[in-house]
């Protein structure tokens, strides 16, 4: 299935993965496109995405899309690194969860609504009264419309609602923000189906007159996260969003884009909309929106909003390197590694087993996993494996999941306690004794995290 | 808001609360009567709920709702620590991400998918087109509902369709596992609206010939991590479905209950589902299902879905303590504990300003503050409140919000370096040198973890 995928990828399929958010797009070469098919065979063949056309293609659009376990365990790390330089680096912001559908009467204000849960069944037997006319069956379809739920198509909205219980916590005073993350569906563009899309939100209160700094504050640190877990920190940019494009009401918008080889896309977008929405959600009940700062006054609104589908998309993307090396036969052989960094990297140690009595050294393996699971290291259990693999053949299949460390068992550990573990980015081999690993392990990602 | 709907929670409202599922649901009495408007108060009070009626009544029924910070938090606790325990306990349990909405192509024998994405806009402009006769009309319906996607309203669905792209993963051998957490959507029972649920679920593949065992295995190991967290573990327990309420195919299930004050009400359920429902779905390629254990086999599957919205009402409701205390004047007075288990507590500690320079203690706060933050320790910053109260309005606040700890910086600190330390489970308070706060409390919250 990938693979015809892969060969009818051609330059007139392209087009159709750009967003109309973005206006440059590169013309792809015939190296980009080898490059974006290696790519998205890479995360087939690696448990990244499952296969299937249309699901690679949802991945490859930047939208939820079913995810292998390695490509969910990197979305978790994604959101979970999120989650935390966000709520972590300010006291005031605090998370919620809303719901992603809402009661028709609440959405009286959200002129996004459009999609709504529709009970089929419903729908079906209305369809079947035969002695309604025509009128009355549009009318009690269209009742059945209005029942019916919408879902969110953007995460914004329940910020914006979530306001007034919070203004309690906060005791009125500004600024402050609320996080969530969360599914949103989006309409099709004519295409067909409704497509979901993983979004993180910070909705950030201030007063009007510091709104243009936090936005500048929110800027910066946005670009520095992206920036931190990339391998090529120049792919990800800002650029402000043109005024032609710009919604009435917002005074300014700045998109954090990737640049990936089919073209650029936005990752995320930070908006200064002003206090328009807010007033038409809580419909002009100023009094119970009335903040603190200095003086009283309407908080303004800062929007943080994200993408993390395609966040995985271009972590991906970024972290894919392909290294030439000559075999012993003068062959010239493509080493690919996915250099995800260590906090996103979704596996960061295999166990295997090598040369000696196979029962013992599973059990050795058994309690290292044990150990590494307790610590929370994400291990995977390579001397499950009974199919026999050489050395090079695991160590490069490790590479293209982007795996850190893998540690070999053998007759050695038997004797001495000693162990192999082998280095993604060095190569590297270090000889170390079983009870040094976790240790190893645990410092080597702490220390890369507080980079 | 919720006044209202507290005063007006009468015996009469309380059986639509329990579900079909329950047989066995106790005549509240008065007390406990007390005890749920008690709880409910508190939750709304202590941001673990957004107030609004509707709101208070989907959290009450235990499904998702809208959450406030604590509430989030809690949430997202409990949540990871299914997923640790779950994926942690095996090496062979391997996470997952699939989606919440799928075509209708991909639905034929999804037999439950009767809510769709519909575009009601689209909709509506079919609903105006003047020409049509009824039959068109109904027939252009049809298509719109054909063409739209349903929301799953499970989520086993997923697994049991990723099971033939895992199968490469584990080498085709049982037992594995798969395990995913995520949004569903629950038809209404024709009182309204749908609601959503966050549903937690393993399913496990394994031969027919051990599937019993296996599901012995996970009733034991599932009840035992409810318990863990628990302050009364006897109110969690497990019983077998009756055999009339169980579906074709399947040959055991197993629930495990909450005595919630007003009934008991299903957290989890364990099935033994045997074969049917995969070979259905995968429409009965028996070669692509083929795995090995001992000898070849198509594996059975157990499944284990979980409700973590009934879960985090569940341990609010568990962890509630009410006690009676004797004040100064001889009157009684009561002094409410909502004593979370440490691993799931959302804020661990609170950090405070007593008598002395407030601009130089609040600095230490916020140094504070980062050092947790950077552990990971989530803090709330009760040093940015500026109202004044008194330090028994405080300790009733944070006890009844779950803090696990206090700590108060004061004169003293600036002086010796000495903070006081307050203890929500033991009220005891002890004074601890600021270079060992942050230790001390990682060590607690690490301890009550490994228990």
């Amino acid at each position: 299935m990938l693979n015809y995928y892969v060969r009818n990828l051609s330059p007139r399929r392209l087009p159709l993965l750009t967003t109309s958010h973005v206006r440059h797009c590169s013309t792809s070469s015939s190296q980009d496109l080898d490059q974006i098919r290696t790519l998205l065979k890479l995360c087939v063949d690696r448990y990244y995405v499952s296969p299937g056309e249309a699901n690679v293609e949802l991945f490859q659009r930047g939208m939820s899309c079913r995810y292998g376990p390695l490509g969910m365990e990197l979305k978790k790390n994604l959101l979970e690194q999120w989650w935390h330089s966000v709520t972590g680096s300010l006291a005031q912001v605090f998370g919620i969860n809303t719901l992603s559908s809402s009661s028709s009467m609440d959405t009286e204000t959200d002129r996004s609504g459009q999609l709504k849960l529709v009970d089929s069944e419903h729908l079906r037997r209305i369809l079947k009264k035969k002695h309604l006319s025509k009128e009355l069956l549009i009318q009690e379809i269209q009742m059945v419309l209005q029942g019916s739920p919408s879902v969110r198509t953007n995460i914004l909205q329940g910020a914006l609602e979530q306001l007034v219980p919070s203004l309690e916590l906060v005791n009125r005073k500004l600024p402050f923000g609320l996080a969530e993350t969360g599914q949103c569906f989006q309409p099709s563009n004519g295409s067909g189906c409704p497509t979901e899309v993983t979004q993180t939100s910070l909705v950030w209160f201030c007063s009007a007159r510091t709104s243009s700094q936090w936005l500048d504050h929110w800027t910066r640190q946005r670009l520095k996260w992206w920036r931190k877990f990339a391998l090529s920190p120049s792919n990800f940019s800002s650029s402000d969003v043109p005024v032609e494009e710009m919604d009435e009401g917002m005074s300014r918008g700045v998109r954090i884009i990737y640049s990936f080889p089919w073209g650029q896309e936005p990752l995320e977008t930070l908006w200064n909309r002003g206090d328009n929405e807010l007033l038409q959600v809580h419909k002009g009940a100023k009094s119970k929106l009335q903040c603190r700062d200095g003086r009283k006054s309407i908080p303004h609104v800062v929007s943080v909003t994200a993408n993390m589908d395609r966040g995985v998309m271009a972590f991906l993307s970024n972290s894919l390197q392909q290294l030439k090396k000559g075999d012993s036969k003068q062959k010239l052989q493509q080493r690919m590694v996915l250099k995800l960094h260590p906090g996103l990297a979704p596996i960061k140690v295999a166990l295997d087993i090598g040369r000696g009595a196979t029962v013992e050294l599973r059990q050795i393996c058994e309690k290292l996993l044990q150990e590494f699971m307790e610590a929370k290291i994400s291990t995977w259990p390579g001397y499950l494996e009974t199919l026999p693999t050489s050395v090079e053949q695991l160590n490069a299949k490790y590479d293209e999941m982007g795996v850190l460390f893998s540690v070999v068992v053998s007759e050695n550990t038997l004797e001495s306690g000693l162990l192999q573990v082998r280095s993604r980015d060095t190569t590297i081999k270090e000889i170390m004794h079983i009870s040094e690993v976790k240790k190893f392990l645990s410092r080597y990602i702490s220390a890369a995290d507080n980079i």
